[in-house]
């Protein structure tokens, strides 16, 4: 894989300065015209070797380019915030806009890199991260983001040379740390280690485009044109041929039978009855979120369901149950610009509660796969391969104790046009039903296809689905609150078992001997 | 993931008889269509629980189609012939050309499951073979397969009724065996298994697509149908938006020097003093291809380099030191229509040896990334995403203890005008040089980068490229033999020391205790 990378590359220093400003220029035009056009967000990764110029690249392109439309990250030990959130949290939080460029300094490769050398993980964990890494960057690239990975390479006398020469410069030398000799040290095992991890994670999409380090003035004009010819190409738009439709249709259905018509909508329970088990839930609740295991784990609350089938409402009797501190009620609407400027699921990783919240989601990252689908709004492609995403995204909390409680309240269609009618009747229930309601209301059968399917394709051992029989709000209430109280009450049980992927000092940090 | 194929789903006979014969024309004419249309393999897998009406639901396909374009496959326990391949060989080797339509019964997903199930393999392993089954499939689908997964399920209480049902009457009893009641026993710990694998195994491209088995007309017209819609759509070419191109450029050329360039082509060696060395390598080549741990092993040798450098004659100094039943020299030239109606891999993979044999490839699966894309034969993305099929495909073969030993013959631009014109001159050397090896020399420019590309992305740990320095052709053979010597003595060696993930059966099983 290092092959040409290993070879002693070199410019000349008046060959530099004869192409350099020009390069500049190309650059700053190519990053202005991604500002205008807006369409897509150029992310560069920079890893590799120590000493061979990565930080000086970072700092060139900063250089080279317009520092307001170019964000610099440089990512090293989690911060405690951090730490509270799934390892790929803190790269969503950084991701630019379109129209922006991104650099990420030692993002989602270092560690697993790091901890597979240094023995921390097997060889098993090592490839499982491999493939985390392929589904995000298949993801990145799915979105529309530009992706590229520059990998800084020095043979093993390259590099001896080179921080001898740091060291010897006073100038430099700060930049050799002994940490530095000791890492050189282990040459032959970062390279037994980086060796599969650059081939397994090279795709055509995202291929790791090896730089050789040695010389500066070289690997500055690889790492410049080389950016410059993948925003040009992408930016003027070049042609590709049209590929075939790859997304095979769902099924179909064949009778009338399907999840949400086997539920018994209607269901008893009087008011007086609703009232007693209430206070009875809310307060089992409100003991469980006191629990002091609560502070390892977190919770996420999902509620989907037809228009009027009682989400507010259902809510409501759960946050009523919750000290005001510990939960954050999040209203999902038509994303802003500020979130159409970035991959779908963005805007829902920012909203990831830190330990011991809960993040209660009013409409949610299944929009995708019902409204988007339903009316149009993105492509098939784009929804089919968001069950996987999702999936995905849920695996991830779920590995990092997030708690994920879904459900789907649903109403008959009857029920649904009583309660439009009786809203519109009531003047403070007005702005509840709009003409937008109407229209949904009138792709009943494509809502409900669209909802089968997710709960088929979404309802994992990680993060079930929960069909909430909701013509009778009361009894709707309860099953969400009795449903939520469980489900904290068996995670809460879990935490007392360690897993065997915790270490043991992660428990001590966890405040547990 | 199973919440609607747990429905009880019924189709009445009177429905069934009136939609079955329409279903079957249609089914028929979209056969006759792809037959004629011939741009696309459609591949139906069959999975899922036992006594869901998977054998029933291969016989009725083969029924209901015209079964000289139906080609069914059931893969059960590996032969002798297959167990000495790679794991996914005999899939290739049932794969059904462009044109046909092709039924896997119990295909590369069955092994996995069932070896997770009964413990026979780690949840680092399970993980593995699922990051193998989706570089597998995706490749199928960007090779333009039409890959329709159906997985059929039973739920708990439908699996006992219908074992019952088979058993009771005297006509299917013979269905039923005692290991079926067992498999049942372990319903549980199987849906444990298969949940989190459906989900991992579902992409946007080859979704599981979950029929409920309770019911044979039901499952028989879902999957009717599905197939129906599925090739439809294709066959009728359904127009999507265009893509984005998403193959970023690779590295442009900042210098002169590249790792051909690099090579000391002009090396000394005399007639003599080669004869002298090439009897002695022959002889130690000879030797070790009769080391009784070759049975253990197998050989690819692969030989690409520039017109006229040599390939030929190094591979006859090979062969000539060799037994005539051990190794076999398959010349690559452009595919035949067979192996166009095939994925790109598939004309090698049905080359690969049996276990003690040695397999020379004359030009071989790299033509992808030499030819084809310096030709523009295939599209950049087919030719980017290659290098990593190619990775994956080598490291299938080397963790098959299939030793790949690649070669690259160099030799100057200069070196090649005097050979073409040598041939030229002599007549029975004159076949060997045609126009297009003047055609090809015109671009020696984009070949070379075309070479370094390829060395850069494909030379890795599990299969190294060695580039020879061909302008002496003595100097270049010995370079090649050594080479091989060398690289079949180590993996000869390291057969001594048994693997980690060798079980004791399979040592027992390949004649040592």
């Amino acid at each position: 894989m290092f092959e040409s990378a290993s070879l002693s590359h070199r410019i000349e220093k008046a060959a530099y300065k004869r192409e350099e400003p020009k390069l500049r220029q190309a650059l700053l035009n190519a990053q202005y015209d991604l500002k205008q056009n807006g369409k897509f967000t150029t992310l560069i990764l920079i890893a590799g070797v120590e000493g061979a110029g990565k930080g000086e690249m970072v700092n060139l392109l900063n250089e080279w380019m317009d520092p307001r439309h170019i964000e610099v990250h440089g990512f090293s030990e989690p911060s405690d915030e951090e730490k509270e959130r799934p390892r790929v949290w803190r790269y969503w939080r950084a991701l630019p806009p379109k129209g922006k460029i991104g650099v990420f300094f030692g993002a989602w490769h270092t560690q697993p890199i790091v901890n597979r050398v240094m023995g921390l993980s097997s060889e098993g964990q090592f490839d499982q991260e491999i493939s985390e890494i392929l589904r995000l960057e298949r993801m990145l690239v799915d979105e529309g983001v530009l992706l590229l990975k520059f990998w800084f390479h020095l043979s093993r006398p390259q590099q001896k040379k080179r921080l001898h020469e740091l060291e010897k410069d006073p100038v430099t030398s700060w930049r050799v740390t002994k940490n530095d000799w000791i890492l050189f040290k282990n040459y032959d095992g970062f390279a037994k280690v980086c060796e599969p991890f650059v081939r397994k994670t090279s795709t055509a999409e995202a291929p790791w485009l090896v730089v050789s380090g040695a010389d500066a003035r070289y690997r500055s004009l690889t790492v410049g044109r080389t950016l410059l010819a993948a925003m040009r190409e992408r930016l003027d738009d070049k042609v590709v041929p049209q590929l075939p439709d790859r997304t095979p249709p769902l099924l179909p259905a064949i009778d009338k039978l399907n999840v949400l018509r086997a539920l018994q909508l209607d269901q008893d329970l009087s008011k007086n009855a609703y009232t007693k088990q209430l206070e009875e839930l809310q307060g089992r609740l409100n003991r469980l979120f006191r629990d002091p295991r609560m502070k390892q784990m977190s919770v996420v609350g999902v509620f989907e369901g037809n228009d009027a089938a009682g989400k507010g409402g259902a809510i409501r009797r759960i946050t009523g149950a919750l000290d005001a501190r510990a939960y954050q009620t999040i209203s999902v609407a038509a994303p802003t610009e500020e979130e159409r400027a970035q991959p779908y699921l963005w805007r829902f990783w920012r909203h990831i509660p830190r330990r011991g919240r809960f993040a209660i989601f009013d409409r949610s990252w299944y929009g995708r796969v019902l409204v988007e689908r339903v009316e149009g709004f993105c492509q098939e492609a784009d929804w089919m391969r968001a069950y996987s995403e999702i999936n995905d995204f849920e695996q991830q909390l779920a590995q990092h104790n997030v708690l994920v409680v879904k459900f789907w309240l649903a109403t008959s269609k009857e029920e649904q046009y009583r309660r439009f009618k009786a809203r519109e009747k009531v003047a403070f229930k007005r702005f509840k039903i709009t003409a937008e309601d109407w229209r949904n209301r009138k792709k009943w059968d494509q809502y409900e296809t669209a909802v089968c399917d997710m709960v088929d394709r979404t309802s994992t051992n990680v993060a079930l689905w929960t069909l909430v029989e909701a013509n009778n709000k009361y009894y709707a209430r309860l099953k969400v609150l009795r449903t939520m109280a469980d489900a904290v009450e068996a995670a809460l049980a879990r935490i007392d078992k360690p897993k065997k992927s915790r270490t043991k000092k992660d428990r001590v940090k966890n405040g547990r001997k």
